[in-house]
């Protein structure tokens, strides 16, 4: 195969939406997800994002990026706010109306009702869900960090509420997301199904790992 | 579908490789690479990650999280160390290989060698690729941020070098993963190939988005 090769000098020389493309798609597949917060004030808000990333298991956290100069600042503001936002998977039914809610809309229209999307209240959560979610998490804002080198900020969250389907849960506590019906993205506007390859054992240095068989599957 | 649903402290009381698997699958889809490094002794090490997110194209920044009493204990070394390190997105053809490096592996042992991975070295760059994978990142070390939360580290770091195939780059700037053969995964050791659903027009509040045609298809 016939190979293309780019120095940060290249880089820099391209055009921004270009370079914007180009760069979004380097990191692979992304988690994709929507959030959901609502102001003090009681407006909601609902955006898609797509930097999601695991921070440890115990306590559980992740963290994701805002760009507080985008449609994500109401995100932001709310979830300084009011510490509390959700998180929900994505299925290919709604994809497209995920990717609506990145629109600029104007003053106080909420995403939800503007892009077609219901929103969930659960007892002792601020945030609204989304309905139609089937992977929904409650969480509780921890951290803000500042990154000088671009003026993005970083959130830190705990995990507080997880609601899943039951068929998706297996025996050893991995969540099928393909029986849930998450999809993935690459780039900035590009969705994907996802299809198994397989599971694999926990990694040992004298051994290479074996699939992961499911109960009763030979 | 009948769901289930945790509360924080269902979460607390889980079993600890349980709860690994079960918070690990929450985040969705997540980006897979290898993660090349290079002591200044000369010891290459490559390692495979899941937490690398986008933060900007302009400069092109991302992260990633490390767990300093892992195995990744020696891809922070190296690269607090030397600065320079290579991020190389996984095939199907390899993602056992991939996997592996995940292994504790004694001493000096390169996990290139120990799992069959080619080390391909570039003139100016200290730090080893993996001549098996299609898209190869250089990057540079920009800052690190210890979490307090849970002791994690997390790097950025800045993208100097694009290594790419051809036939992936698209005429807006956008890289098709499928065409470079990329994977995901998800949880722990769970790997997935993709199937694009489709790509999106940038989302504007009065319509709704329409998909995004290859020239010459109709």
């Amino acid at each position: 195969m016939s190979r293309l090769e780019y120095s940060s000098k290249d880089i820099q020389g391209f055009e921004q939406r270009y370079r914007a493309r180009f760069i979004n798609s380097l990191g692979g597949y992304k988690s994709l997800s929507l959030i959901g917060t609502r102001s003090r004030a009681g407006n909601t808000n609902l955006a898609v994002f797509n930097s999601f990333f695991h921070i440890g298991a115990n306590p559980p956290l992740f963290g994701f990026i805002v760009r507080p100069d985008s449609v994500e600042r109401h995100t932001l503001s709310n979830i300084l706010e009011t510490s509390i936002f959700t998180v929900n998977h994505v299925r290919e039914e709604f994809y497209v109306a995920a990717h609506q809610t990145s629109a600029r809309y104007e003053g106080n229209v909420s995403e939800f009702g503007a892009v077609g999307l219901t929103e969930e209240f659960k007892p002792g959560y601020y945030a609204p869900f989304v309905a139609e979610s089937e992977v929904k998490i409650g969480a509780a804002f921890r951290q803000r960090i500042d990154i000088a080198q671009n003026g993005t900020v970083m959130i830190l969250a705990e995990i507080k509420y997880v609601s899943i389907p039951e068929a998706s849960l297996e025996e050893d506590g991995y969540i099928d997301l393909e029986a849930a019906g998450t999809v993935t993205c690459s780039g900035l506007d590009s969705y994907h199904r996802t299809e198994r390859i397989g599971r694999l054992t926990y990694a040992k240095p004298e051994t290479m790992p074996q699939l992961i068989k499911k109960p009763g599957i030979e």
